[in-house]
C-alpha cells in the first residue's frame, strides 16, 4: 500500500481527494492537512464521509509529515505550495501538486500574472506539467507532477489534435469557457453565496485570467511557435462541470471532412477521452463525477471556422481526478484505478 | 385605451405579455388565443395571475379577433404567423409578430433556415425590424414590427456601436451566447425537463443556428457590407436570461480607450440600455424582469481583441418586454410605459 | 412625499426595501445606512439598482438621521434595533422594525429565546405586531411597527381562521415550512455558499427556532389561551419562497366541507390574500415578488385532520412587502400602492 | 456471473440500473427493454453511459427473456408489472418488481389506491417487502421481492425503532417529505418541465398520496395494531434525494435522553443506516449516488413530540440501490457489493 498526504485537505479538491483515495485499493491515507481545522475530523467537515473515514486534519508540520507518506498531493492555494514541494523534492519524495506553483515553466511569467515571486526555480525545471494526454512518458518518471489547471485541461484537449495536425490559424483561436461554482473553491465569500449566483450568468476576469498563459504554454508546446488566445472564463449555477466552446479559423488545406477522425485517432487509446460521434455534442451532465472529458466538433463551412466543444467535471478532469491518474501513471498501477466510477446521472 | 389582443397566449412569452399589458395605463387586453387550452381561464395555465385578469382563452378566428383589437401580438411559432399577420394587416390593423416570420428582409434566406415556404413577400416588404435602438423612427411609423430574436438583441446592441464606428474586423466576429430554460419555451419535451437540464450545461445548434442570417442581417446592414459570424447558443440551468460574449479583432486604427466611450456615447439616450463602467461586466441576474440590456466591455491587448458582454432577459428584452416597447412607440406613449419595473433581485 | 430612511440596508431585505420604495409614488428615500459599507453607493452593492438610485451608505448616526426622515424602517440585526427604536420613537418618529426585537410582547419569553436583555420595555409595550389581517386598525394608529418575521407570517395566516373558528384541536398543530435561502440574509458563511445549499435539502434548528414563541403568541392570542406548536424550519436551493404545510386535528364539530368557505371569508376583503379553488395548492414561484399569501386546504378523512398550505415571498410578503403595506397603512394610502407587481412567472 | 435482465429501462430508476449492474463484479445484464426505444442503444439515451455498456434496447417479449436471465429486474409503471411478474415466477425466475405492484398485502387496498383491479392475488401472497433492515431473512429465501416506495423507505426507516420499541403515541404521526425532481420519472410533462419547477417548492398530492397505505401497512405490522399517518409529499428544484421529517407525540413513559440510543442500537449492524451524533440531522445532498439512509433526530420537550428526519436518494436507497442490495441478499452476495460508491459531494 502506498503512503499518501494530502496537504490541504479541507476544499473541494482536497474533499474530492479524499472520496477518491478512500476507495483506491493500492493507497492509504495517513495525513491530511488544515490550519483552520487541524484537530477536527474529516467526516466533521464533509459529514459525507461519514463511516468512510476515521482521519482527522493536522497542521502542514513537514518534518512529520516526511515519516508519513511517500507521495504528496498538494492542494494548498496558489503560492503557498513552492516551499514545501521544494521540501518533499529534496526529501526524494513524489508530489502532485495541484496548484498553478510548478505549472508554468518559465517564472517570469509565473510572476508576471500571480503577482508573487517564484523562489524555487530549480525545482520548477524539475516538474512535469501533468495532462496524461501529452505527457504519459515523463509523467511516468517524474517526481514532481505540476497538476493542470481546471480550464487548461479542456481547452488544451479540446485544441491539441488541431493545433497538432496544423490544420488551424492559430493566430484566430477564442476560448470560451463555463465552469460549475466549486471551480471558485469551497469559500465564505457573499459573490459565490447561493443566492448571487443562482439564477445569474456571468463572465469574470474578461482578458485577464490567470489560466491563459497555461493554456498558450502548452499550444505554443505543440505548435512549435508562440500562440496567444483569448480566453473567457463564465460562472454559472451548478456545482461542477466546465464547457469549453473553442473556434478556430481552419487553414486553407484543412479537410472538413478529416477532422474528425483527426480527434478520433488522436485520442483512440485514452482511457478518459471520449470523441463523440458526429453531431452530437457534450454536456457536463454527462461526465459529472467521473474523469472523462467528452469532445463534439462541428465545421462551420459558412466561415470556415472549427467549433470544437469540449466537457469536464473540474474536481475530477480538472483536479483530483486527473491527479489521481497521474498518480497510477507514476507508481505503474493501472491507470484507471480509483477512477472507474460512472457519471452520476442525474 | 388601446385595445389589444395575443394570438397565442399560453406560452412564456404569451404569459408575459399578459402579465405586462396587464398593468399598462394605456390598454386593455381584449383577447388571447390558444387552441389547446380554448375555453380555459388564462389564470388556470398561469396561477400566478389568479385575480389579475379574468380572461378566457379563445381559438384564433381571425374574423372575430378583428371586432375586438386594434393591435395585435403575434407570439405563434415560427410559420404560423405568417398568414394571420398578412390578414390583419391588409385589414389596418397594428401588429407586432413575435414569431421569425418577418424578420429576414429576404424570402430566399428565410426558407434556406427556416425550411417553410415564406408565401407573403408583399408584406414581408412592409415590415420594420423592431430593435428601437437602431429603428426607432421606423417602428414610430410602421404597421407592422418584426420583434426581433432573443438572441440577436443581445448580439445586435452588443456589435453595433463597434461596428458603425468601423473600429473591428468585421470578418473575425464570434459570438458566444447563453440562454436561461426559458427560451426553449413552455414545453412538453423530456429534454427541457428539470432533471435533464439542472446540473447541465451545453452548447447546441452548433455552427447551425437559425438566428445566425438575423445577426448578420442586421450587422450587414450596419456595415454596408456582407457580414458572417460564427454564433453559438448554449442552455444553461436558470430562468431567464441571455448572456452574450462577443470577439472581435481591433482595426490598426482603433483607439482602445476610446471604445467604450463609443459605446456610452452611442446608448446615451437610450432608456433601456446600460453601458457599465470600466471594469464591470453584466450578469443576467440584474436584469430579471427588467427591459434592460446590459453592457460591459473590455480590450484584450495581447490580442488586439475587443470583448464586449451583454446580458438581457430573453422574455423581456429578448421578446415581451421589446413588443410592448414597440407598441409604446407606434402608439406614442411614453416609451417607459409598462416597462418601469426594477429587477427582482436576487 | 414622506421621507423615509433605511437603517441598515446592505442586506435582502434592505436592498428589497430600496427597490419598493424607489417606486413608490408618495415616499421619498432620504437616506440608507450601512456601517460597513458607507461611502459605497447603493447600486455598488445592488447592481440591479443601476440607473433608478443613486443614494450612499451613511453610517447609522441617530442624530443626523433624525432631521432626514420622518419615518425609518429598521432592517437591522436582532439586538442591534433596540435603542436606535426607542430613540426615534422618542423623538416622534414613525418606525417599522424588521427586526425581532419587537415581536415578543413578553420581554421574559425574547430574552429567553434570543439570549439578549430587553432593555426598553415600556416601548415594548407600545409596539404593534404589523400583520395586517389581524391588527389592521391599531397598526393604523401605531407609531412602532414590529413587522412579523418570515415564518411566522405564512403559519399564522395558515391557522388563523381555523383556531378562530375553533374547529382545530390546539394541541396537536404540526408546522413544517420550507425556505427559500434568502431567508438566510446576505452572508458570507461557507454553509450558504452555492455549491453547499444547491442539490441540497434539510431541516435545522429543530424543535428551536426563534419563530416558534412569536406564533404561538399570535395564536394564543386568537384562541384565548396559550398554543403550544410543533415548527421545523427547512433550507431549500431557491432564491425566495416559504411553503408551510400545517396539520391540525379536527374537532369533531368541524364541519369538513364548510372549511374552505371558513378561509375564505375570513380573507375575502383581504388585498394580498389568495385562498385558492378546492383541491389548489399553493406554489412559492406564483407569489415571487409579490406581496400576496397564497393558501390551500384539505381535510384528510381517514385521519381527521386539516391540512393547510401557505405560501408567500419571504422579502415581500414576509419581510419588505409587509413593511411597506404597514406604512401604507399607518399613513393612509392606498394599501397596495407600490405592491400591484405581478409574480415574475417563471 | 447471475444473468439479469431488467424490464423498462428508459427511465431513472431503469438507467441507475445499468449503471449500477454496469459495475456488480457478479453479474451481467443480460437484457433491457423498452418498447419506445426498442432497437436503440442504452447509450443513445443515456449519452452518461457512452463505453460503458453496448446493450441495446429491446421489447419486452416474455418468453424470449426466459432464455436470457435468471433474475428480473422490474422497472415499468404501475399494473403493466402485474402479469410479467406473475409469467417470470411461474418460470422459477427470481423477481425484483420497483414498482407498486406486489407491495401492498391486501389487494383491496391495492385496488382503492391505485385504481386498477389487482389480478395475480396468489402470486401477490408470495412477495416480501423487500426492506432488508425489516425483511432481511424473508428476503434471503424469497423469490418475488416488492421493492418498497422512495417515500416508505424514509419514512418507515424513520419511525420503525419508535414504533417498536412503543414510545410513541401511534395516532399523532406526521410525515412530511420533500422530493427531488427525478421522483417524478423521466417524463415530458410541461408540469415536470425545467421552468415549472426550478425557483419552485409546492406540496401536491396532499392527504392521497399513494405511498400511504405503504406506510401505513408497514408500521402496523411492527406496532401490532393498525396504524393511520398524515402524509404529505412535496417537489423541490434538486435532482436526487428525500427528506422526510416526522413528528409523533411520545408517550408517557418514553425517556426523552434514550430514544437516540433505541435508534443507534436498532441499525448498529445496518450497512446503509447512519445515525447521526446528538444535535446533527441529514441533508440529501450527503447521501447523493449512495445507498445510504441518514437519519438524524430531537425531542421537543415542549410539546413532549419526537422529531426524526431521515434522507435518503431516491433512486438509490429509494429504488434501484436498494434493489441491488435486495439482489445482494437473495444471491448471497456480500450485501454492499457494488453500491460502495461515497456520496459525490458537492
Amino acid at each position: 500500500m502506498l503512503k499518501v498526504a494530502i496537504c490541504g485537505g479541507s476544499g473541494y479538491a482536497g474533499g474530492e481527494l479524499i472520496r477518491l483515495l478512500s476507495s483506491h485499493p493500492f493507497v492509504k491515507i495517513t495525513a491530511v492537512t488544515s490550519e483552520k481545522s487541524a484537530g477536527k475530523t474529516v467526516s466533521n467537515l464533509f459529514p459525507h464521509l461519514i463511516n468512510h473515514t476515521n482521519l482527522v486534519y493536522e497542521p502542514l508540520n513537514k518534518h512529520r509529515l516526511l515519516t508519513k507518506a511517500d507521495l504528496f498531493f498538494m492542494a494548498l492555494p496558489h503560492a503557498e505550495s513552492q516551499e514545501a514541494v521544494d521540501f518533499f523534492l529534496r526529501n526524494r519524495k513524489k508530489i502532485i501538486d495541484l496548484s498553478a506553483d510548478y505549472r508554468l515553466r518559465s517564472p517570469e511569467i509565473y510572476e508576471e500574472w500571480y503577482k508573487t515571486p517564484h523562489k524555487f526555480r530549480a525545482t520548477l525545471r524539475k516538474a512535469v506539467y501533468g495532462l496524461p494526454e501529452l505527457y504519459r512518458k515523463k509523467i511516468a518518471k517524474a517526481s514532481l507532477i505540476a497538476n493542470p489547471g481546471c480550464y487548461p485541461t479542456g481547452a488544451i484537449l479540446g485544441l491539441y489534435p488541431a493545433v497538432k495536425a496544423k490544420i488551424i490559424d492559430t493566430d484566430s483561436i477564442v476560448i470560451d469557457s463555463t465552469s460549475g461554482t466549486t471551480g471558485a473553491g469551497r469559500k465564505s465569500e457573499t459573490a459565490f453565496s447561493y443566492c448571487e449566483v443562482n439564477e445569474g450568468f456571468k463572465a469574470y476576469s474578461v482578458a485577464a485570467h490567470r489560466h491563459t498563459p497555461e493554456i498558450e504554454q502548452e499550444l505554443s508546446a505543440v505548435n512549435g511557435k508562440d500562440i496567444k488566445v483569448n480566453f473567457t472564463p463564465h460562472l454559472a449555477p451548478y456545482d461542477r462541470g466546465i464547457l469549453t466552446t473553442i473556434y478556430a479559423r481552419l487553414k486553407k488545406n484543412a479537410e472538413a471532412g478529416k477532422i474528425l477522425d483527426i480527434y478520433k485517432n488522436t485520442y483512440a487509446k485514452e482511457p478518459f477521452v471520449r470523441v463523440l460521434a458526429e453531431g452530437k455534442f457534450p454536456n457536463v451532465k454527462n461526465v459529472r463525477g467521473t474523469n472523462l472529458c467528452d469532445i463534439g466538433l462541428a465545421v462551420n463551412k459558412r466561415t470556415e471556422t472549427l467549433v470544437v466543444v469540449t466537457a469536464i467535471d473540474n474536481l475530477m478532469k480538472g483536479a483530483s481526478g486527473q491527479a489521481v491518474h497521474n498518480m497510477n501513471i507514476m507508481m505503474g498501477f493501472k491507470e484507471t484505478t480509483g477512477l472507474e466510477a460512472i457519471a452520476l446521472f442525474p
